[in-house]
């Protein structure tokens, strides 16, 4: 088996080019509008959720290029989602990534609308004969994301990520169920979508729903404590950036060392789910942990 | 046959009602997020974009539970288009149909992910086994959709729209591409989801499209006469608002005499595509007429 790094570099490969396929072009007035979308996802990123939906069907020997097409389709929501939520309404970042946001390159009439086209766009791949030969599959993607985005779940989520700076009390199951709408709702479809798409048991779609409902939950967490290690780092503050913002994380409520602990539970708790499956499910396991830095 | 006016009333009170069924609701920290999307429908509205979709499933002896479901679907997604438009970015419209626009009566962040969480909603209701009891009619359905609402679609429009007043000839065949896109293609879907429910000819579904498509049209430049008219009214000015805007329309194109008669003529080219149909069609027949001011 391929190590990581490898794997990783092939997801980035093939799903960059399927995105580039389905993104169509166009010469015409509203060309700007493509540029943005396409600008968007070029920026880079770890395409890791496509990573989880091309190891979740290589369990169920889907075919590569429905499961490309379903990887494409969660990165163009994805993109979406950083999108709006750079404008400036929102969290008002001038950069994703090392490169302007999308409002900044462009504006934020064309950011709103791009976001608005790559969710269309995702709904439209998944819902073309091409992702999977039976309607019953596609329509049950098609339903899975759209409740992973919509008010019960990515929306929601940062619905409540803005309120939080207003909340008195976040408490850790608050913080965790935002967390769980914000990050782990898009990471379970991801994972899941492999065993939908190659019919897999129940037992085998709720051991992927599990590990990615975990594994999201330690991936945000990771995320808070990079935040707060940047900030040491820079020796201007030791809290973090979301804790000057009065957002509340793990990290403010639990500290450093005890956020730690639990993000290493979370992922063992996400590779235990992985059990009822062999060695094809390696990549996941690895990713689990290399995302979560807890290798060693 | 029952006349127009109680036609629509139904209409409304119908898709309302499935509306307010289909927005769960929720007591916890988001529900400010519920608040904005069920404010942003409930702000009245004609509800031509579920009349289509009632009365063309009414040719094929559609279930009315899963037409008012589709029909919801459809006004769920029109909601999140008018809230986008609105924002300061866009159009800045600080009400909508006299009531403050949802960023004005909530704030810009909720008002943005109101319109994302809409979109994402009206795909779940499509997708839902309650609203067609055929998978392959479901996918069909969120096909189109997102078809009519991503890059060739509304959303290609809007940024058309945006960017029209910066292009220096907008020609009567580039404000017709942009109207086709930004209005037709969503009356379009609304009509072609009769026939794609109750699996009509490809005959019945190509009149429905024809049908919609001009009909779409004269809706759209009908607004611009309205517009202008407003402002003769008010003697304050006499080429509209759009015009001021810097924005080409039929209007400022054509003048207001041969823009009527362009309506009249599209209006007749919509009535006659539906030929193919008997007395059903006539709510679909009278509606083109009354929304166009062509009655007589």
């Amino acid at each position: 088996m391929s190590d990581l790094p490898t794997l990783l570099a092939e997801c980035i490969a093939v799903v960059d080019e399927t995105m580039d396929m389905l993104l169509s072009r166009t010469k015409d007035t509203e060309m700007r509008l493509f540029e943005a979308m396409r600008y968007s996802y070029t920026t880079g990123g770890k395409r890791l959720r496509p990573f989880l939906v091309t190891h979740s069907s290589a369990l169920f020997s889907v075919d590569k290029n429905c499961a490309a097409r379903v990887a494409a389709a969660v990165e163009f929501m994805h993109t979406y989602s950083l999108i709006h939520d750079d404008l400036p309404a929102m969290d008002n970042a001038d950069t994703r990534r090392g490169k302007p946001s999308c409002h900044r390159q462009f504006d934020e009439a064309t950011a709103i609308l791009a976001g608005d086209a790559l969710q269309a766009l995702a709904f439209e791949v998944l819902s073309a004969p091409e992702t999977h030969v039976d309607p019953a599959v596609r329509i049950e993607l098609v339903r899975k994301l759209s409740q992973a985005v919509g008010v019960n779940g990515m929306c929601g989520g940062q619905m409540i990520d803005l309120l939080s700076e207003r909340i008195d009390e976040l408490n850790i199951s608050k913080i965790t169920r935002l967390q769980y709408l914000k990050t782990s709702k898009m990471f379970t479809f991801s994972s899941v979508a492999g065993s939908i798409m190659g019919k897999g048991s129940y037992r085998s779609y709720m051991a992927l729903h599990d590990f990615a409902q975990e594994f999201g939950l330690a991936f945000q967490i990771t995320d808070d404590l990079l935040d707060v290690e940047a900030d040491q780092k820079k020796l201007c503050n030791a809290i973090g950036q979301d804790a000057v913002d009065g957002k509340a994380t793990f990290v403010s409520v639990l500290g450093v060392e005890r956020t730690r602990a639990h993000v290493s539970l979370l992922v063992d708790n996400a590779i235990s789910a992985l059990e009822v499956f062999d060695e094809l499910a390696n990549p996941l396991r690895e990713a689990a942990r290399y995302f979560t830095n807890c290798t060693n």
